[in-house]
């Protein structure tokens, strides 16, 4: 049977669509010098903390997977490699073994516990600090025995919490108090669930519960704050 | 011309593919009575901010556009309508005129202008408290005179910074001096960068002298701190 050349022509255009965003160059060479921390993923949370630890002196190593946001970031002048750091090969070209401090700011779940699980077992004396995009995934790098390890989007969002409760009226300070009981309370859940995550009707109990004392300590915290009195 | 069936076949799969993410039921009803805050996009953040009020006693009416989501959060005891906030019907549905606080915590940037531009334009009254992707998306919903608003990775790339600077052996208080002078900066270089923020050009020269005035900002705040001794 012929093909006709208009299906071959949408053949290419599927195959264009669907195509994985494998490397599509080379990834870069790595400098030779060592430096005390190295970034993997070099997005929104990456450059960041780069451009911090920029401004105060200390260099640090950058790699990124995917090559238009490293072509992007390197358009502002800010140092970037093109490579994918759930590779064992890559991190010891970047010469993590020579590394302090590990900054795992990959914000696809699966990349980031793969380089998790590569850091933690060949370079065991690296101090990792990392970004987690949810609950699972601050659950799946504490398994791995990440304590240093933030949601990416909670503390803005208790931010905006606390914009909201003040809005309504509740005095600046109590406002202030509630939200931090809120993340006390919310990082002793994630901990206690941590065990049942892979449960989902379990898991969806053990929140019911949490929410009820959640009200109990936050009504704790405002009967307190009430009591001492007001900007106490 | 005859058109093979397999290239019917084909031609489904990608209009299959490629089809937008349109409503495939029909919005929910809306409840009777009003709320004092309206939270627009019930995912990582907007639920935060809504199981925060919850344990505090306040009422609100969540809306998210995608169906899934909303299933998949009402499993969790969390009340949420499936609709799209980006509709000046459905902002009156949820009796956005008599609402306090709109909590616009929707991720997709487009979809989050328009909505900001609808309330602020037909429910002028209404607060709002914005939750932004990036610096772009955050000096738009600046034009549209929301002041309340906050980059949802900012704060916690923070955090991981001053882990960083933290375990390099910056004594904390200083590294904390240094994060807060950052962030600070940062906010202001956003402010000026506003009026440019079209032009790449500009901008990638702004963003270069940026970097220069922050690390004179930092080593100023770093010469401070150690005059003043440890700790003071």
């Amino acid at each position: 049977m012929a093909v006709s050349p208009l299906l071959l022509l949408l053949g290419d255009r599927i195959a264009e669509a669907t195509r994985s965003k494998g490397p599509v160059r080379a990834f870069d060479e790595l400098p030779v010098h060592s430096s005390d921390v190295v970034i993997a993923g070099f997005g929104r949370v990456g450059q960041i903390v780069g451009r911090l630890l920029l401004a105060r002196g200390v260099s640090f190593t950058a790699l990124d997977a995917d090559a238009g946001q490293v072509d992007t970031v390197r358009r502002f002048g800010l140092k970037v490699f093109y490579g994918d750091a759930a590779h064992l090969d890559l991190l010891h070209a970047a010469q993590l073994d020579k590394a302090k401090v590990f900054v795992l700011a990959i914000d696809d779940v699966e990349a980031s516990l793969r380089t998790a699980e590569l850091v933690r077992k060949h370079f065991p004396h690296v101090q990792i600090v990392a970004r987690a995009r949810n609950r699972f995934h601050a659950s799946r790098l504490m398994d791995l025995g990440i304590e240093r390890q933030i949601r990416e989007t909670l503390p803005s969002s208790l931010e905006m919490a606390r914009w909201t409760l003040e809005l309504l009226h509740e005095p600046p300070a109590l406002a202030e108090q509630l939200v931090n009981r809120f993340a006390r309370h919310d990082a002793e859940v994630l901990a206690r669930q941590q065990a049942i995550s892979h449960d989902e009707s379990k898991l969806i109990q053990s929140s019911l519960e949490a929410r009820e004392e959640l009200a109990q300590v936050l009504e704790e915290a405002r009967v307190a704050f009430t009591r001492k009195g007001r900007g106490g």
